[in-house]
């Protein structure tokens, strides 16, 4: 399924905001990335600035375009990025708003570097650069505080809370498990952070390809601030379509006041 | 079950270390905490000591007899407390070696004050003061570094952090979620906090009573460090016997080395 159709089709399913899986436009293969990566403009870029530079990065365009076709908030999974001036390459999530600028770019913050005998072994610091922000960006139809971050993001409790402490309702996880990890881990993670932090969280995994040398888990998700699943899919390509209510993530965050218990006086988690 | 009684049935069955679940002495009601409290006697206490205060704090007598009786690390639940300097009240839990000494106090550092309409309304802080420190000791069998935190305390993933940060291999929650909370959170948040810590996780719950004011979910559970559940029952009296294995902790953390992959750089918990 070609992304941009998959986000024509969200869009007529009545998306406002639609996310793109990791890795989306290329091989989630460590050799793979420097040869896919693009350098992705700036935050501020418009969907016409965008174009003029297709040539170099024609998925930031695409992501821009379909953004402002359709008059959604568009978070395109994840894009290698070659940094302009380093040359660093980056495993990026890239945001486009209604007027097709990008409004983030979220560089992964923790490299999947996993080692576990007979299971998977994978090693992104190979040819990748880490990012060092947490990033949030604002889902203006209803006020939303919405945080990125990517895949193995997710084993770190630190970065969500921090994107909580931003103000994160919902956060989205764009990622890519595996056959090893995915079945135990996926949808845990996922619930783990919902419930910790009484936000939606969606995790967005490409289907699986049996061609490909990385067999992702698939099982696209939405999880709710109580940690329940709303909605979820299988390995095969999928749209996913659902609902998340503030009202609950407020009702919730009031019934069960755990952001406001927290011991202040005995430990904080500081962003440096 | 009287607690002594299933000490030594848990011993029979081969355990060196047993737990017993929050508040099992006393009902678990904010009016009946005071009522029920002891003047638990400071860690270095040995049994003969204990027993010599025995009308004092006899639960904290019974402990420490029991676990020297029986040669086991034996973690007491939870005991209401009165301090005997300020006369304030703490969810306590009590640890006693094998020599029958207390070895560690456990002041329940979030206390659970939760309100959620038509399911559960609760409010400790009516009787309770919270504890301040983070608590771990060692298991001396094994070389193995106990953390132990109790019931509402497990919401908070920097405790669990902090108790991990010390060394923690295993973590224990006496707790009594209730019939809102237990089937939604229960297992999830012990399964949370043993993946992301990469740690054993027992959570200990009193059975059932119909007769109760609090109506408890039970299922204590023991999960492992990759998330799953070793060990389980129902909500009726029960002993639960499981093994934990530290070469699965070793081996987890050496092949998803989460720990030494957080960002330092980007942030830190710190304890105060």
């Amino acid at each position: 399924m070609l992304a941009r159709s998959a986000v024509e089709q969200a869009v007529r399913e009545g998306a406002e905001l639609v996310v793109l899986p990791e890795c989306f436009n290329s091989p989630y293969a460590t050799d793979q990335f420097p040869v896919y990566a693009e350098p992705i403009p700036p935050v501020g870029t418009t969907a016409d600035a965008a174009a003029a530079q297709a040539d170099a990065s024609p998925s930031t365009a695409m992501l821009c375009s379909a953004a402002r076709e359709h008059g959604i908030y568009l978070v395109g999974g994840s894009i290698p990025e070659r940094d302009a001036d380093s040359g660093a390459v980056y495993n990026c999530c890239v945001v486009a708003d209604p007027s097709g600028s990008v409004v983030l770019k979220h560089r992964k913050m923790h490299l999947f570097d996993i080692d576990v005998p007979g299971g998977i072994t994978f090693k992104e610091s190979d040819t990748l650069t880490a990012g060092d922000a947490v990033s949030t960006f604002d889902f203006a139809p209803c006020k939303c505080t919405v945080g990125v971050a990517i895949c193995y993001d997710i084993r770190f409790p630190e970065l969500a809370m921090l994107m909580r402490a931003q103000g994160a309702q919902v956060m989205l996880y764009p990622g890519a498990f595996n056959m090893t990890t995915g079945p135990p881990h996926w949808e845990l993670l996922q619930r783990a952070r919902a419930l910790d932090n009484q936000c939606y969280v969606a995790a967005v995994s490409p289907a699986r390809n049996p061609e490909s040398s990385y067999q992702a888990w698939g099982h696209t998700t939405l999880v709710s601030p109580w940690g329940d699943v709303v909605a979820t899919t299988e390995h095969a390509p999928a749209v996913v379509v659902a609902d998340v209510d503030l009202t609950k993530v407020a009702e919730i965050r009031q019934n069960i006041p755990v952001s406001l218990q927290k011991r202040h006086d005995v430990y904080s988690l500081d962003q440096k």
